[in-house]
């Protein structure tokens, strides 16, 4: 149930032992622009995004597992980022205050009850383009990209979780995200997967049972596109160019989102997805599916092992 | 700027005088469904909506221009509802309840500043779809229809104006909705047309003003699709069988969304729309353009004459 | 090589044990019309086609395998019928005239050397639209039908044999298909699949070697759509529907086609595809893939076990 | 009539007052490939074309119009150049044979009965991927290009006349293409228009009087696209990069093809396009549009009138 104290997700921070390889493909591949570099870390956003980046990117010797540094919301107001900072630290979750980082002001960071890296900010600095970038459309600050097939803006974040029913109900029932759908082994009913929202967009964060149990992890973070056209130009440019693809271009039959999964250099899940359908209403009702109904598969085909992987 | 007193807009009635083959059109082309019929009324709603209706066709003898019955909104919940009373009330534009409609519970009837039929209400009933019409994608409450091109979901209204100013401040400033775009004359800056969404919608309602300096009226109702080639579909259909076409298929600059404006039989304009962006951040700035850059136009042409028509 | 003998695919003849759930199936799923009833066939033609028919449905008791009655081809005028008779008697595989079927003239019955039942006629008659069919544009004899996804035009059969080599070489070298493309076993270089056409389309007989080593037979029948987005509209409705959908939407790599595989309800397979390249040079080099290059894969996922079946 | 002595439409030379800027259009946002530069000319091609070059860019002073050098096509073997030379010189059109030109082997010039530059030519090279560019989808020579909106392949040209039938008259009943379409003034019966092809795309010649009845002019040439899409997102590209757009995207009813047309920097007017049907019948009736039914609108909208300028 909404508490408009979280506005939308902000940016992710990804962890890559290839820092230049990663930027190279968010930028030629995806078309996104860099806005920052900083020590180990390169900033980037999609063309229609006002923020200063949604990616950072930062170089770190490669884990067991690929790993996300944070992953970051915007608060509704400066308000609900105190209400939010009361909350977490309540829970005894909280971490601490930063400073802020490039493109925006002071964050707190906290943990889900599983471990997962979040942060919350409110100030934020709008991207202003370089004259040659500025174009006539106002309701993005800049030019389509030419490069590859351009995606619009972060869309959402997936993560995976020892058990799903705590991560949920912090989301949901602290940070006052919606409950928007959620599969359910039969029999049982213990959820495998769940999504939530913090605005009308269907998800913008899907929360994973992880197949080994294991905690605090991430399976991909996803991009937003216009058309399903562009999503399947994209996959032809995968496969001239070498970019592993996993899955798809195919639709979801939870979220309705068509979809496609690919892997970036570092060794990061990336979703490239459009469509599904929007929550509008504060009474929604979660929608429910159960394991044996397969809701990733709308048309054909079984979900590939490797999208069980880190 | 949201005050979250609206969820969203939840159904428009058209007054038309010839309702069966208005409901044929809805039926037969826009692939909607028939959810009940009481005395001159013949209620409708399209897949994906779990409303009783989104669209209200009731018989009335034409007048000089096409009339709208009333434009209903969903409040966010119970006490915004009453809040929302209080407000239309405090500045004398209320009407008074009424007991409710097939379909949802009591509504409150007031008037915009320019006299546009306002309604407000929070119960509403979930549409059950008989058997037949259940299907397996539990995020929209029925099969896809196989007639014609099936609409997804009711979008915005657009309501002229004899100045938008007032009409936009009313609905921003006290409903609470968000400013999204506006344009405005060249040199004077009077506004033209104003969009503006009570959720992440690029628009619910958008208010133009009226080539006449008529008030109180409306130039289309809009429903939305997920793809535009379903969009071009309808367009050669349109062409086989007679449906008048007014505008597109084609691209909005302001709202990005692609396009098609046609006739149906009563005579209201009704646009077919899909894409566009999603207004998500609370301190959005209104995206301004001047009528000279003609935001209407993403691509060529120019908005044809018979569109400022009623 | 063109000999320039056959002009095009005709009509596709299958026999099915529900005949009225197959042409039910065609009628409001694939958008065809009914053009004749004859005895315990139903004839049937998509929208754009000039012919009488493109499918017969014949009402046959269930064999082993889905049977197909004829295949039949439009020869490239009068001349080139007798032509084709004569190269096709010279061979031993003629099987003598027959005085025609509705829609068209007298036709040539043959075999190829794996036991296809092949037909070549010349004389044809166009489809007249009813008077409520007839529509605006001219360059399809019809409206654009209002259910469902409708198919366009009959595109390519897909034939298993025993052996390929053979078949192939008699649909090229003698009736003077061009070669566009062939799989071939790593190292052994034995075919397993091959693309002919008899015109500019990049395939309109594929030649398959049966997993079982059969003859004779037919993997699929394949129809023609305008876009991707009208392919994915059929898989949504099938999913809902309950037709049985055994690969895609997809891409394969090999022809560049974007496919759908169905069932109809009497057992044969669909396919539903568009885009692909054009053949249009006379000294075409057969495009050659490696059986471990998997042609039929463009983007992710493997070929489906249910697709060897026939 | 076919008579299958042309197999295609081989190139187009344009003549610009600013080759560099053209190139750099064509390579930029179309996604070509610069083949070879001699002297003045600079030759390209698109991403799935087998030959050399189908564009040839030469150096040249604006004159009064937009200038095109030569309009190229390939026979349909040696025996059929020869006797495609025989035919013009027997008309007196004939104009002698050149060397060739890079890319392909000797040609022989003539003149249409209007004065269009028309080569025939049998001998052509095959383009080589350097070893960056080859990709693994061997029905196209090289990778998908990330730049732009590339164009797959050339489509057609569409000439304009003095008289639209004697020019018609010689392409179809000398040349040997078919007569795909044409539209009338109503009463008086004279060609406005007629599509001719030599293969089975629906047009790869247009013919067209010229508004002021000028000879041998050229009004466009077109490059073809897999889907709608992409011509869409060429537009938007061409917005935020000021190219200028002359009309749609949108929907011809004749031909059936979505298109667009914008001007190269040289002032060639360049058609982008997709769909439409193919001609597979030896016996095709030539569709037949009065003037007054405008079948160059499908949708809605009238044809700008800067598109008749030269």
């Amino acid at each position: 149930m909404w508490k408009h104290l979280v506005s939308q997700l902000g940016h992710v921070e990804l962890k890559t032992p290839t820092v230049e390889e990663s930027a190279a493909f968010f930028h030629d591949m995806l078309g996104m622009e860099e806005s920052a570099r900083d020590g180990d870390s390169i900033y980037m956003r999609a063309y229609a995004e006002f923020h200063h980046h949604s990616l950072k990117l930062t170089e770190a010797p490669r884990g067991d597992r690929p790993d996300v540094g944070h992953i970051a919301f915007r608060a509704h107001g400066p308000e609900q980022l105190d209400q939010l900072v009361a909350i977490v630290e309540g829970l005894g979750l909280g971490e601490g205050w930063t400073d802020g980082d490039i493109g925006h002001g002071k964050a707190f960071r906290f943990k889900t009850p599983d471990g997962h890296p979040f942060e919350v900010f409110w100030e934020v600095e709008e991207w202003q383009a370089p004259e040659d970038l500025a174009g006539p459309v106002h309701t993005r600050p800049q030019k389509l990209p030419t490069r590859g097939a351009p995606v619009r803006r972060l869309d959402h974040v997936n993560i995976t979780c020892s058990a799903v029913k705590p991560v949920r109900e912090f989301i949901v029932d602290e940070l006052g995200f919606m409950h928007a759908e959620m599969a359910v082994i039969d029999g049982t009913g213990e959820e495998l997967i769940s999504l939530t929202t913090s605005n009308n967009i269907n998800h913008d964060v899907s929360i994973t049972k992880h197949p080994n149990g294991w905690s605090g992890g991430i399976n991909h973070t996803a991009f937003w596109y216009d058309t399903r056209d562009e999503i399947m130009k994209l996959a032809d440019l995968c496969r001239d160019y070498g970019v592993p693809m996993e899955w798809g271009p195919s639709r979801h039959r939870g979220s309705e989102l068509f979809f496609l999964y690919v892997r970036e250099p570092g060794g990061h899940r990336i979703e490239l997805c459009t469509g599904g359908y929007l929550v509008l209403a504060p009474d929604w009702k979660t929608v429910r599916y159960l394991a044996s109904e397969n809701q990733a598969i709308y048309w054909t085909g079984e979900i590939p092992e490797v999208m069980y992987g880190d």
